[in-house]
């Protein structure tokens, strides 16, 4: 048996989600059409968006995309774009690459656009935050919850911050917030929030972007809008559907999962907690309820979430060995991240290079078990014992 | 039962592609991972992949898209982006709208761009086009197949005036050729060519762009490109698995679908010929075998599709009438465009305001059968009788 620890990168699938997805692959109904087909098709996109917006508790529209990348870009680019008074983009640093490759592209665009740094617990440091901010900044994206560390965001004092000093519109990637743990709208002021189908246990294939209302927003995937103003293109129908489901279902059953996986992560860092030259990446806190979005002052983590640094001894390495034990997880290790280098948020946060290269992220959901978790223990610590006694470096006893 | 005559539109799927997919929808690897679910994706893709190239008797790499729509922006922005030694774009003006908008759009970023008209018969201007291209044009994009008259373009002789004069790159949107006739990349020198999967019988969600070797094309969904440097963000693995199928399905069965669409097209062509003040937009010759894409030479036109004015009579309406009576097609009015303008591409062949308002759009696929095509004449028949006696306008006796 396979035991899959990589929730964050994708989530095993709800059945609930699948079935309605795979219901749906056979209906020819693109949404532009004139027909009862497409007036089907319309109504699953208009079930799904309103889903959306009761999870958030918000007004405004729901963009469909094919995922949280696009969604992303869509905020980035699109909002930029259409709403141009100022030219200066601030973007957190430890943003998802599909926030940070379109920013740092506005720059050929004439923007200026800076990145602001993190603390140590990988939270964004909010007096950098507040030195970076001009009159003049156009958008501001700050994350909800990291994806490599788990750490929750302080998003209502980014609000309070970027409100304080300029007009900026604010984004926020809410991939790992919405259906986790409460995200309400109502209580923190945000212009544009995306997320990822398949990173709650949608089908892969789509994503979302709300935007506020009376907002405008330039379309980046751009072909025949007839469907909605700020996208071209069909939308993949069975795929946002199914995405709707998932929303439902993950905040219907958000306490359980919360507890369920705060379980595992505990048990899993009382394991490796016995391994030597450890160290754990992600907020040691983590409340027994989950987290209000909104209500986040001091560094806080996720219960799915657990990134540990095992020194002396290489991620990649770790992650093949785990694999050839059926074993599925993630590393920051250079060769496994996108930009070839180590993994940047844990460089954020001030790790060395080594610490980077050495981390594992373990994420969890639903149908892990304790058993699967005592396995993951037991292998990991065999592995590091094996890799480090061939490698030059040793901790030191 | 219902009739859907929209396959231009969403081609019903293939049960060897939904089967593919949905037997897909279960797995959790994003290809990006360093574990065997991932291996399992990065195979399905290279699969994929290999039907692709084969169909098109190309070397090459094969991007893949969320749709045709975003694989036409890559081709358009990409390749423009990433080639700028000239600043010179030209592109067909019947072309989609996800060619056309991202083509007008990089006028912002300080490219020049032109649009070559077309004859009556719906194929490209040859002349038009000497004279637009430029020794600085950078690209130049000109369908495969027409989406609303299905107008085969001559591709050959595009290519010989592009050659002749530039050292442009050369797009083809090719939706509407791959998997009905026969692409031959080692007789067409094309250097980019996109499609769409639900357009040719596979799942919505997916399309591909491909590109020339040791061709760079700047990715346009931006993020981790660890997958493929020319895009960001997680592949739809189901639905680009279920394409591939679909390419695969439709190569083998060309000759039989094409030999029976045709059929169903003379006949209801026959039918409506019977209705006065009609006019078929669509060329009238169609080669009883699948016409190679590189032989070209003349106006032809495709068997699956027809498109027919209906004097004096308003599309929409006549839309709206028939799926009234359980048959869907699609209409050039107005309403129903993606820019609220009469159709652009009746437009460009010199038609009138009156003419392009009231055309309607007949596609079939390999499922409709001659007694739908009967019950088709025999509604939109009265329809049109209909509409005229209501209408100011009359045609003359």
């Amino acid at each position: 048996m396979r035991v899959y620890l990589d929730a964050y990168r994708s989530r095993r699938i709800f059945t609930e989600a699948a079935h309605r997805a795979c219901g749906l692959i056979r209906s020819v109904g693109a949404p532009s059409g004139l027909y009862q087909e497409a007036m089907f098709a319309v109504d699953a996109l208009d079930e799904a968006r309103g889903t959306v917006l009761k999870a958030l508790k918000a007004d405004g529209d729901v963009v469909f995309t094919s995922g949280g990348t696009e969604a992303n870009n869509l905020a980035i680019v699109g909002a930029a774009r259409a709403n141009p008074a100022g030219r200066h983009i601030v973007v957190s640093a430890i943003d998802q690459p599909s926030v940070l490759a379109p920013a740092k592209d506005m720059t050929k665009a004439g923007f200026d656009v800076d990145f602001v740094g993190v603390t140590e617990d990988g939270t964004i440091d909010l007096e950098d935050l507040a030195g970076t901010i001009r009159r003049d900044t156009t958008l501001v994206s700050v994350q909800s919850v990291n994806q490599e560390v788990g750490a929750i965001q302080p998003l209502s004092a980014v609000v309070e911050v970027v409100q304080g000093s300029s007009n900026a519109l604010l984004h926020t990637d809410a991939t790992y917030a919405i259906g986790r743990l409460p995200v309400d709208l109502s209580r923190i002021d945000v212009d544009l929030l995306s997320f990822s189908s398949h990173r709650l246990s949608g089908p892969i294939g789509a994503g979302a972007l709300y935007v506020r209302p009376d907002l405008n927003v330039s379309p980046h995937v751009m072909g025949d809008t007839s469907y909605h103003r700020f996208r071209g293109g069909t939308e993949n129908v069975p795929a946002v559907a199914g995405m709707g489901v998932a929303v439902g279902v993950m905040c219907e059953r958000k306490d359980a999962i919360w507890r369920h996986t705060d379980m595992l992560r505990r048990r899993l860092l009382d394991g490796v907690g016995s391994i030597e030259a450890t160290r754990v990446n992600s907020p040691a806190e983590v409340t027994p309820e989950p987290t209000p979005l909104h209500s986040v002052g001091r560094p806080l983590g996720m219960p799915d979430l657990a990134n540990v640094t095992f020194n002396f001894a290489e991620g990649e390495a770790i992650t093949l060995y785990l694999d050839m034990e059926e074993i599925a997880v993630s590393t920051g290790s250079a060769c496994a991240s996108w930009n070839l280098q180590a993994n940047y948020v844990l460089m954020a946060m001030g790790r060395t290079h080594e610490e980077a290269h050495g981390s594992i992220r373990f994420s969890f959901d639903e149908n892990n078990t304790t058993e699967e978790i005592d396995r993951v223990v037991e292998k990991i610590s065999e592995i590091v014992e094996r890799l480090r006694s061939m490698s030059a470096f040793k901790p030191k006893k």
